[in-house]
């Protein structure tokens, strides 16, 4: 039976090329698996897909019986939902630890770097596997969007080092300007459906019995989202109710000013004002330098709830 | 400010030697570290200590605002009380994934093998330092105790190799001899008060939200429980009451018979013989080829309890 290898739900392209690059570094080490995904490719992932040659995985949401390997998360609400009722035999991350647990052992391979395809190039360095050229370009791709293109806090030097391998494995001369170039596409939103931006990255967080999304779209320039922010306000303020979520916020991140607004509906604003030491403005607050939901922006709040 | 490194309470031989391991390698990487433990070194444990002159870590049971390094589990009831006010930096493990959950990234070397320190050893080739003689001591030991000689279910190639690896750094020609001899020490029961004995590897688990406690004595000739089982039936029975649980069990595994006595006290000692196929006699079930606590002790009833 092969081993299903998966990203959370609304895969990012870390989750999407996690699970191509690790289920094919299985595969080798004659443990047979195969990449699946939560949900559809974002617009990002499809230009890393396009650019390389790869299809995507397969869509495949139930996991009941089947035995599953975890890419980038350990979180119950980002797991497919039956979760429970299949093995998880390993973990591959660089979050904190959610609460994802087994009955069985398994391997975990949890890194505090900027990318889980950074820990996935140590898992092919450990089994001594050779990675494929057009396997390096989708990890090198995916540590580019992770990282910001190391702009973001989260990006270490295990992660610029990691680029730096793959983009030579990859025959990547300028492996910035493809960083660049993946972050216009990402950065487009014409023509987009409201509640298809709001989603495109966006994840549900248990703080202490809350439930909390938080989304978040990252583009070269914030002037894109000018003449939508009244509809992605009323969107979150939709789909907090839809889903009974206590908070809802959508961070608008400005790769180039390095800095985020952020959009907040809650039942109690005050969490959030409490978190990042700022009061909401009609609803936004201007976060400078934050450009990582992971690492500054859901800790605080985090410790907010707590 | 220096991380702690511990295992998990009642440690164990692996819970010990893998902190002081663990807390050299983090020193060597630049990493300041300490080692510590949640208990009183078991005989079998000073017995290791001893043999490669090492000090027990400092006994430390409150971490509130302290880094810690977690070994050998990753189950709040395993963990230091006050670990929800410590920041967790990292886990090496072998165990099932427990519901140990954190707010800040953290590094987890979690892998299916028989021994936490078959993971450190990985964890010192990744960063290319040379492991001392008594260090490697200390781990052989570990693992030849948590694998029972090789003869445990939980035993891998990867810690059959590890041993060999440690042997020849530690200078050891016969390291089957000296796992004999150390298990000797660990059968040595008389003159030892009946509550030291079932606490001598003693762990609890959260089953379906029941309080199951779980201990174990490996010795090599079960007849050395002949003259004090009905006085450990009783204390099993005492250590339920006192601590709420709803079942206790104490695992007498005969090292050269491989297999193990289970004494059992349940509120419902149905869910015990479901699980393990088996009819109690008077409270006592005999589990053929049963070694491992971990693989085939604790899976089987927690799915019975799910
Ligand atoms: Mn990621
Ligand atoms: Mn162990």
């Amino acid at each position: 039976m092969a081993m299903y290898v998966v990203g959370h739900k609304i895969p990012d392209s870390d989750s999407i090329c996690g699970a191509i690059a690790l289920a094919y570094l299985k595969n080798q080490i004659g443990e047979p698996a195969k990449a699946s995904r939560l949900g559809e490719p974002s617009p990002e992932t499809q230009f890393i897909l396009d650019r390389f040659g790869f299809e995507a995985p397969e869509l495949k949401m139930s996991y009941a019986g089947e035995e599953v390997y975890i890419v980038d998360h350990s979180e119950l609400t980002q797991a497919p939902d039956d979760i429970a009722q299949a093995t998880i035999v390993g973990i591959v991350d660089h979050h904190k630890l959610g609460d994802l647990t087994t009955s069985t052992p398994l391997e975990c391979w949890i890194r505090p770097v900027g990318c889980s395809n950074t820990v996935i190039k140590m898992m092919y360095d450990f089994h001594g596997v050779e990675i494929p050229k057009d396997i390096a370009g989708i990890m090198l791709c995916a540590i580019l969007s992770d990282t910001v293109i190391f702009k973001s806090p989260t990006c270490t030097t295990a992660d610029i080092r990691c680029v730096e391998d793959l983009a030579k494995i990859a025959g990547i001369e300028d492996y910035e300007a493809l960083g660049m170039e993946m972050f216009k596409v990402k950065s487009a939103v014409d023509g987009t459906p409201v509640r298809d931006l709001v989603l495109r990255d966006f994840k549900d967080f248990n703080m202490n019995d809350n439930l909390v999304g938080i989304g978040q779209l990252e583009v070269v320039d914030l002037s894109v989202f000018d003449k939508i922010k009244a509809d992605l306000e009323a969107d979150i303020a939709k789909l907090k109710e839809e889903g009974q979520r206590h908070t809802v916020m959508l961070l608008l991140t400005d790769i180039m000013k390095e800095g985020s607004e952020l959009l907040v509906v809650s039942d109690d604003v005050n969490i959030v004002e409490r978190a990042y030491g700022k009061d909401t403005d009609a609803g936004r607050i201007w976060l400078d330098g934050v450009l990582s939901r992971k690492k500054q922006v859901v800790p605080p709040l985090q410790e907010a709830f707590a």
